[in-house]
């Protein structure tokens, strides 16, 4: 579809500045790829990429992005990890927890909390990765402010490059993320009103009451609140309030016509 | 490795009770796969898969589990999403915003809130994913109690399938980990003490007045404090502190050696 594809070439326009993504020696174009697409998913478009393995441009990379192309059409592409991070400022290498380096750990939370921090100060951050199979080399290491650990299953804890991008694209967009926790969206119609409700209720009741289903006489209000109190748990719009209505008229219209119909049926029987 | 080996077959083992991850449909082996990866990363374990597209098992999916094979051996394989959520008693469904549904939409931190409080009261719940190309139906939506959205760029909002597990998997891991935001891991060394710190002070101190670098003299006191905190800010190891002091010895002994011999040559040539 145009449209779609317009607006996709448009996905990378006008987005706030975040953390640049650098990727250092990333092996498949596949990965860059879908690290790119991760990114444009996270409002992320300052992607980086040094000496990549296969070169570049790698077209399964275009493959992979799912049409987060101008990301990879802009991506800076480089040779050291040196020239990558020349322009930042603040840099968080994600690895392992290093076992021999003096370095702060911080969870994705609380890198994310610095480099928005950063950034709101006028600085110029970013995180490195490191390629597949080896991860980011000491020296790489050694260019970096922190380090970011992602915490996983120790028992089983080797992350794809492109889901360390995705997670790392996530927290940062998570951070600076609006939407309220609970939302109930209405569509068409609106919560219903208690009036509207209490003649709900009523209507119920009385149905109910005609049946002799609220006896004995004593256990009737509790009843009622039970019922009353499981209809607003539900939270119910003004809409199905009038679809709940119906029902209860159509199951005791329908019970007193087969009632008829089977008091017509005796009769003409005998 | 068969250390590896081992240890990945271990990996889902005692680990605490999760969500289930129920994939609806899934379409690509390779899904199912980068699925259960995401899933034991993140020490969830509990797969199930409603009428997989290309059959079960599928080959496919082992390749791409990267040794969370046992998830997969494991997975419960049924033809019904109906039966797949049976046993639950609190389903989130992961979609985008539904626009014609009256039913409460989350974040992925409010729906891990409720789902671990939900589980703390001896529930079972579990999440709902939709086949890769056209998502859940409304009738799987109609089963699920709420449904989780994930806050996406609104112009690239397309999440791949393993990777809307891998998110929740992720919120679910981060919402009962105890990892510290920050810390310094120390390997075989340990913070300095003040009198380390002051131990280095005054030696750099001392050499630099000197050479005369703390002239003038009323300017002493304010870059003396300027350098302090810099290396306040450093937060040394005793180690450091150690080879600092190195350091400055060294620079200092080379540079009268230097100028030694530098006389030595003058001397000599005269």
């Amino acid at each position: 579809m145009a449209g779609t594809d317009k607006r996709k070439a448009d996905a990378a326009k006008n987005l706030p500045k975040g953390p640049a993504m650098v990727l250092v020696v990333p092996q498949l174009g596949d990965n860059i790829g879908a690290a790119a697409r991760a990114m444009l998913n996270f409002a992320l478009t300052d992607l980086r990429l040094v000496a990549p393995r296969d070169g570049w441009p790698n077209p399964r990379a275009w493959k992979a992005a799912s049409g987060a192309d101008s990301l990879l059409d802009n991506a800076k592409v480089v040779t050291t990890t040196e020239e990558a991070v020349g322009d930042l400022d603040f840099v968080l290498a994600t690895t392992a927890r290093p076992r021999d380096m003096v370095k702060p750990v911080y969870t994705p939370e609380e890198a994310v909390r610095r480099m928005r921090a950063h950034l709101k100060a006028g600085g110029n951050p970013g995180f490195l990765f490191g390629p597949e199979r080896t991860g980011l080399t000491n020296d790489d290491l050694a260019l970096a402010d922190a380090v970011v650990t992602v915490p996983l299953n120790p028992a089983f804890s080797s992350l794809n490059l492109a889901q360390a991008v995705l997670l790392m694209a996530y927290e940062w967009n998570r951070a600076g993320d609006e939407t309220p926790d609970e939302e109930l969206p209405m569509a068409d119609t609106r919560p219903a009103t208690k009036s509207e409700l209490l003649g709900l209720f009523t209507h119920l009741e009385e149905e109910l009451d005609d049946t002799g289903f609220l006896r004995p006489e004593e256990k009737r209000p509790a009843m009622i609140r039970n019922i009353r109190n499981l209809f607003q748990r539900a939270a119910m719009t003004e809409q199905e309030v009038r679809t709940f209505r119906g029902i209860i008229s159509a199951l005791t219209k329908h019970a007193y016509r087969r009632a008829r119909e089977e008091l017509g049926v005796k009769k003409s029987g005998d």
